[in-house]
């Protein structure tokens, strides 16, 4: 599988413009940025490095957040930028709880519609909508949608246009992940790698590199692959430890782990 | 419902004398004590202090870690114990990853062999065995049963004498849950309660007294009602916070928030 890099991964180190260079550097072909970097270089300018350095757009990070104020505004804003980067999905985390709430079952009635909302828009634009289960630590959170099947049965009701992001993270524990990939088929959208640390030390900022934990990635991936997916594998680090180091060591060293 | 005390509660303020007499000066009758502190206290000891005060022993904690090494003599003597302690169950945290491994897969059947191993033993000492499915932030190190479908999958498998263990930490977050407390019925062995807090902080000691996180506890309760679970609540929490307070205040916060 070709390698993307999640901007996450550097987003202490380098901003966008320094992470396009780094990527065409390093002969990483793929990128997936976030809209604040995105936002901070300018969509059009980023846009422009780049197609000029040749680099596929695995993913735009973030839509969702259906259970805030303004979600609908923002996921149309999404689209947009989506389209204009042409980026081959754009990924949805879907949101938690509201403050103060206790009602995650309304919580995930909210999300369904707010999908079902935005999706003529999305389908309109030709971007497809990427479901990110996210792991059950952050269901009040970020997330209220936890494993691939709710995920799939979200897709299920919904039709074309829509489809699920693996991220190994998130999923690794699930016992019915391989039958779940499985029953995705082609609608597994994107494929993000890292690795579950033992201990892990924090719920967000403790994510591993790939071969620093427990994951066995050479079976998910391999389940992704019979799946039908032919993208990319994204790099997605989230960690304190990996942000204090040089960003070319930290790609050089992403490009290793991946292989 | 009734109220039973988890003495991990208090595990750092009291022995578990000093528990047991807690439990009974504040009208709390029930207790599910660790099998580190009945060591400590002596078994008959704590058999005959809690037969003395006429506490119900709601679940004996724990066996399992069927992926250690010392599995089965392990779990024969936590059989032994939660039959003299004439406890309703013995709580089963069934082991992560063996040490070096990424075969989550392979842990998983390890566990069910273990259990269907230990299962005749326990049903001639007349010991429920309940199986905890842990949160999947523990998959790696503490349990790799994490949703309550998969508990049920392996008691189908293996008959009478077998059940699960509903804490509302571990499997609040589950799309299925009620649908898995309704499958489950009669086999809700016990019904362990805290809370969520946002955030988290620690994923093992940052667990909340109940009411002061997020999770719909009355709506849990109802659930596992319906399915004809008629026994006690019992409050376990692990928490730096609780464990440095006045544990007879504790108590006494347990019973009031329980209500």
């Amino acid at each position: 599988m070709e390698l993307s890099l999640n901007t996450a991964t550097v987003r202490k180190q380098w901003n966008l413009a320094h992470i396009i260079d780094g990527c065409a550097r390093h002969g990483i072909r793929g990128i997936s940025p976030w809209r604040d970097q995105v936002s901070a270089m300018g969509l059009s300018n980023a846009a422009s490095a780049i197609k000029a350095n040749n680099l596929t757009v695995t993913g735009l990070c973030r839509g969702g957040f259906f259970t805030a104020n303004d979600w609908r505004d923002d996921n149309r804003r999404a689209i947009e930028e989506a389209h204009e980067l042409r980026a081959q999905c754009l990924v949805l985390v879907v949101g938690g709880l509201p403050p103060g709430s206790k009602d995650l079952g309304g919580a995930r009635n909210r999300v369904k519609e707010g999908i079902a909302a935005i999706l003529p828009e999305a389908r309109k634009a030709g971007v497809p909508l990427a479901i990110e289960p996210l792991h059950p630590m952050q269901a009040a959170e970020r997330a209220c949608v936890n494993t691939l099947e709710q995920a799939l049965d979200i897709c299920d009701a919904l039709g074309d246009g829509i489809g699920i992001a693996v991220d190994v993270y998130h999923v690794w524990w699930d016992p019915k992940l391989e039958a779940q990939i499985r029953r995705a088929g082609k609608r597994v959208l994107a494929y993000h790698i890292c690795d579950w640390l033992v201990p892990t030390r924090d719920l967000l900022n403790d994510r591993g590199m790939m071969g620093d934990g427990v994951i066995d990635l050479r079976l998910i991936r391999s389940w992704v692959q019979a799946a039908g997916y032919a993208g990319f594998q994204e790099v997605e680090i989230f960690s304190e430890r990996w942000w204090s180091r040089d960003a070319d060591e930290v790609l050089q060293i992403c490009k290793e782990r991946a292989a």
